[in-house]
């Protein structure tokens, strides 16, 4: 959970009040928050810097496939409360250092490339904190030491933070945010620390827009990261070989993704971009890694300009075959650490560069402006200072070209690569389609199995649970790893929306109440997200009633039809309406966006009642459909599908325009003994009945025995009122 | 329908790619664009200068309550083709006095205040071009004349232009908008001159930076029009008098609407605020007037301070009874025309004011910030350009007090009247509910006349069925005149969403097609709008099918349950679900909020799919239900309740909010003849059914005999499936 869960440290290090997304985001919210705002301090991983350097030969393993238990152990483990004390005394001893020269250090949760899921060596706040939670930041200025996190981690923050750290309860009534606390705690005039790579350009211009009210300067430490400098014991960062993702998968070759790309970079006007997120870089390349939990990624950049490309990765990593398949594709290969030198190289020869500010970090775009400047002066002319204008960041493209020409200059603009990596092409439907069938039959198994369990009253805990259907998984075709760590919470450990089960605290799964189980793989044809809540007993009539108008909201949102250019958020009312009509609601996103055998969670588009992001539901996108509601304290329901968004033929037209709807990919039953069908419509029950009918063609031939015979018991039709 | 209907005129001056309105503004759309946008150029009215002074003694009659016919007769006759040559002639000649000197003037449709229904006094645009519908935007060259207007008036203004004038097709690919036109043909460095009244002050702001391109330069000519100039025989300014709005229909004394306004002042640092939207003014003021059509409002300013305020008005307006509530409520009269001297005063007197130039025109506007930079230029300091950033329009507010002292300056901000209007208190309340059970009468006698005038075959025009419900609506209790002007549409007319029957061209209504009426009243306690569709003989099946999907989307809407803090757009999609199953849809909003006794659209707050609006609906707005469906040559539907937003009580409160619901206003049988029950669930025609059994217990005690009989029949439940 802890590193693997999405975290918005945002919330706790500026403060937006009118940010689309409130600090409670969580795991299964409609659209990350990098996706919709891209505003997150993050970035940070290896440096040019030789003092940076970690030798990834001695690589430590990345986690893959491994049971929860084992990797939570691991986990709890590195966090040693004892010698918090030591830490934040070396790390301020560095402050005088005379390379460094700051009154405060701010350490975030992010790695170098706005990634959800991160590697162990960059787990920085953890090690200088000992607080394990996904989010969080830590502020230690000369005297003081502040941690900040959101409620979600309140109760672990205070048992894991040593004495001499302050929990910032961010969200709580009269919290500051952390620059608003800098601002009061520091004279005027302070120097405030930063690693740039662990910030993207625009958070970090917030950060620096923040505490210039009290004069306090922005430093940009390129050169080493202070935590690393203390850090003893450091994992090893992952060095397990890149594989090629199979054109038969991918459906796209790498030159006409890359013609594409140029197509995009010509059409503003620019010569190169720099592609940083990891998904878009993996997407593009039809490469796959082993870096980071959960996700198929490898820590690098890609550089596209008109002719060429360079991938900017540790080349232990790069096997025989994937430096064949970068060949072909004509795009070379540098060293991770070189991609600063390159930035500044391409400035020094008129580079026009596409960044997109909200994701590429805040070192990357600072050296490139510094180039500009330096060629600017160097050659007496003064655009640098004409494109780079924030508040306009379409006037480069609307530039005369001649007026363009002779020096170089940034285009600051969203990556053309989100939206279409988001739209997929028929083989990675395919894919998508074939892993959910087999993902399908390796929960068929698991519920099988774990039903027969229970009414033996085999004690199983919440963890055990889902090292379970670990294990039916792996058995599948394609099976890589979880695509997340799976939330498994029994009765009330069900209402915490993050719930994350440990060995050493976790419930035992009875047939007393609700149990949820949220959980997805990795395959190498896709991936997959499904939420199924169950009771194993006899639910009350109130659990009913809150099952079924959580189904009815699943099957408006899922049955909905909507002219094209319709926005996703315009879809989330009828997800709730059920709900709304007695009081009641959930404090989450209803849909998210899915990468084809990539993140689980992927932008641009998704389904919330926060109506910032514009993006329209495309014929292609992947969208999760997961309302559900939590009683605190007493049990959790959600019940989540993925489903593809296609065309419908529908016999009118109007306006000439397509209408589009959803069809679904996951196909698992849904708990008939949770519904009250006295609630539903005809057309619900129809609906549920149809489904079900479905499930049991699509997935019955794929199991034996007691498994087909539970999936033939659970695919029962219920009786039309 | 030509003066009374709402106008989008900036969309046909200024390219707007991003505005939340398109062109296809239409009259029951979820909300004017003057609410959301604030942004049109709009203003007008009667100036200080003496040049431009009106006598109002001799002020023609406003048109109240007067038939269709009538009314359409006269507009038509004043438009005479021929001398349109003479007057572009004239207004030209006007171009080159030396007090003048412009290249080019635009004419807007607009009066001083942003109004929706405006005086004849001030339709100079239709004066100036002999076209007579509601929107469109005049531009006049040396050499050429241009008019915009969009696709609802296309055909109308090639009849009605002059064979000089260019129609320019608004909204049709290529058509360039008013300054591309004009950057394209005059030379670069050209003066372009308007009327600043008839321009809010953002607008004009617009105007000035879109024509600076080609070095134009905008000329505010404040002194005198110059449509007004050459207008022979021009209409006399209303002079009906004011009356005060009874304390039993306004429910809060004009004291404390005063009190509740000066605390807001003083809350933004403010020492006075201008308030020139005519229905805040009527509103703050328990005053009604008889200056235009369809609004019971009166031309006026009202500035407020923190001790007193002051009516601009012409004092023949106000009787001794308008008197004494003025004086009683510590309001000084000036007159009409003494705004803009005021203005100044106020700014030689160190004003800090309060300006929503959004609504606020150009003229005043200007006049103050002039007069900021006169008192800053001979007190020496510069404090006005500091404050009067537009793009921090929130900077004056946080501004340390010290810093504000010393000098006049203006807070440029939404008016702060608009949500307390919007919100209505328990005697609006009871006198909407009371004055829609009237209306509802009416319409009830006029339904079951018509329905027996069809069956006996008679002749009836739509002009003639509109003009007879007026008549049935003057024989109630309270009726002033109508809230808009009639829309009768027959077939194939029912299909144009602003039809406007004319006594010479207008469809017999039959018994072979679909007949929609839209209409309202205003009421001494209440306003109405009201839209049924009927059908006299056998609607066809695919009648049906579209008619069921309105209703179930009127429905769905209707039976909304919300929590607060939701903006109406939200709620949108729920009217327009069950026609997008087959692919319909309807181009325009489905909700506007109605004032109370007032006009029959007013903001903030709107039902539509156009997101822009944040607006969040609040306990005791009202709004309309109006969902619809038109197939162009063919037919019409659209079915229109009113609603007011209540607190529902709710067996849970998740989240420890309220939730919010509706309760109807609106009570008239709808047709059960254009229903298939098949398409419709139990609860839905459980809804139909209760709401006539409503209707029957809430109308049929104000109806006798055949009307009474009528509303026993149509009030009669359909069986169940």
């Amino acid at each position: 959970m802890e590193a693997a869960h999405f975290s918005p440290p945002l919330s706790s290090l500026l403060s937006r009040p009118h940010s689309p997304l409130p600090p409670r985001s969580l795991r299964f919210l409609s659209i990350p928050l990098s996706f919709l705002t891209r505003l997150s301090p993050r970035g940070g991983a290896r440096r040019a810097s030789q003092s940076r350097r970690i030798s990834s030969s001695a690589a430590g393993d990345p986690i893959v496939a491994r049971p929860s238990k084992e990797l939570r152990k691991e986990r709890n483990g590195s966090s040693a409360a004892a010698a918090e004390d030591e830490k934040l005394r070396a790390l301020r001893q560095l402050f005088s250092r005379s390379d460094v020269g700051i009154d405060a250090y701010i350490i975030p949760s992010q790695d170098a490339h706005q990634s959800e899921f991160i590697a162990e060596c960059f787990m920085r706040r953890p090690y200088i904190t000992g607080f394990t939670g996904s989010a969080g930041t830590a502020v230690v200025t000369k005297e003081k030491a502040a941690l900040w996190t959101d409620g979600r981690y309140f109760l672990q923050a205070e048992k894991q933070l040593g004495r001499d750290w302050i929990l910032m309860r961010s969200g709580n009534h009269g919290v500051p945010t952390t620059t608003e606390w800098l601002n009061d705690v520091l004279t005027p005039g302070c120097r405030i620390g930063i690693d740039p790579f662990l910030f993207s350009f625009d958070a970090a211009e917030e950060l620096k827009e923040a505490i210039s009210k009290k004069n306090h300067e922005l430093i940009l430490m390129k050169d080493f990261n202070l935590v690393d400098e203390i850090w003893k014991e450091r994992p090893k960062a992952p060095s397990k070989p890149i594989r090629v993702h199979d054109i038969k998968y991918a459906g796209v070759d790498v030159s006409s993704k890359l013609s594409f790309l140029r197509s995009e970079i010509i059409d503003n006007g620019c010569t190169a971009i720099v592609i940083s997120m990891l998904d878009e870089v993996a997407w593009l390349l039809n490469m796959r890694g082993n870096d980071v939990p959960h996700s198929p990624v490898f820590y690098s950049y890609l550089l596209v300009d008109i002719t060429g490309a360079t991938l900017f990765v540790d080349d232990n990593k790069v096997t025989a075959e994937v430096l064949n398949h970068l060949t072909n594709a004509g795009v070379e290969l540098k060293p991770y650490e070189a991609i600063l030198s390159e930035i500044e190289s391409l400035a020094a020869n008129g580079a026009k560069l596409w960044l997109d500010t909200s994701s590429v970090n805040a070192a990357i775009v600072s050296i490139f402006r510094s180039a500009c400047d330096k060629f600017a002066a160097k050659h007496g002319n003064n655009t640098r200072k004409q494109v780079n204008n924030e508040s306009s960041p379409a006037l480069f493209s609307n530039m005369n070209k001649s007026i363009r020409n002779g020096g170089p200059n940034g285009l600051y603009k969203v990556s053309p690569v989100a939206i279409a990596k988001a739209v997929k092409n028929k083989a990675e439907i395919e894919g998508m389609k074939g892993s959910h069938l087999r993902d399908a039959a390796a929960l068929s198994e698991f519920w099988c199995w774990m039903e027969q369990a229970v009414l033996e009253n085999v004690e199983l805990t919440e963890v055990e649970v889902a090292d379970k259907l670990l294990e039916f998984r792996k058995k599948q075709e394609g099976f890589i790893e979880t695509s997340f760590d799976t939330i498994s919470g029994y009765g009330a450990n069900g209402a915490i929306i993050h719930y994350q089960a440990t060995p050493e605290s976790c419930s035992v799964v009875g047939h007393k109440n609700l149990f949820l189980l949220d959980s997805g793989g990795q395959y190498i044809d896709g991936t997959t997200d499904i939420t199924r809540t169950v009771h194993f007993g006899e639910p009350s009539s109130w659990q009913k009633e809150c099952f079924t108008r959580v189904l009815q909201g699943h099957i408006a949102l899922d049955q909905a039809i909507f002219p094209e250019r319709t926005p996703g958020f315009v879809l989330d009312v009828l997800a709730r309406s059920s709900l709304w009509k007695i009081g009641l609601d959930y404090r989450h996103g209803t849909g998210h966006g899915v990468g084809a055998a990539l993140n689980v969670h992927e932008g641009p588009q998704g389904i919330s009642f926060r109506y910032g992001n514009l993006t329209a539901l495309q014929k292609g996108m992947i969208v999760s459909n997961e309302p559900g509601y939590y009683e605190d304290n007493s049990f959790g329901i959600r019940i989540e599908n993925l489903l593809l968004v296609k065309e419908v033929d529908l016999p009118n037209s109007y306006g000439g325009i397509s209408y589009l709807g959803f069809e679904k990919l996951t196909f698992v039953p849904i708990e008939n003994n949770l519904v009250d069908s006295s609630l539903l419509s005809p057309m619900e029950i129809k609906w549920l009945n149809d489904y079900h009918s479905q499930v049991w063609e699509k997935v019955s031939s794929l199991l034996n025995g007691a498994a087909r015979d539970w999936l033939w018991r659970k695919t029962r039709p219920l009786p039309q009122n």
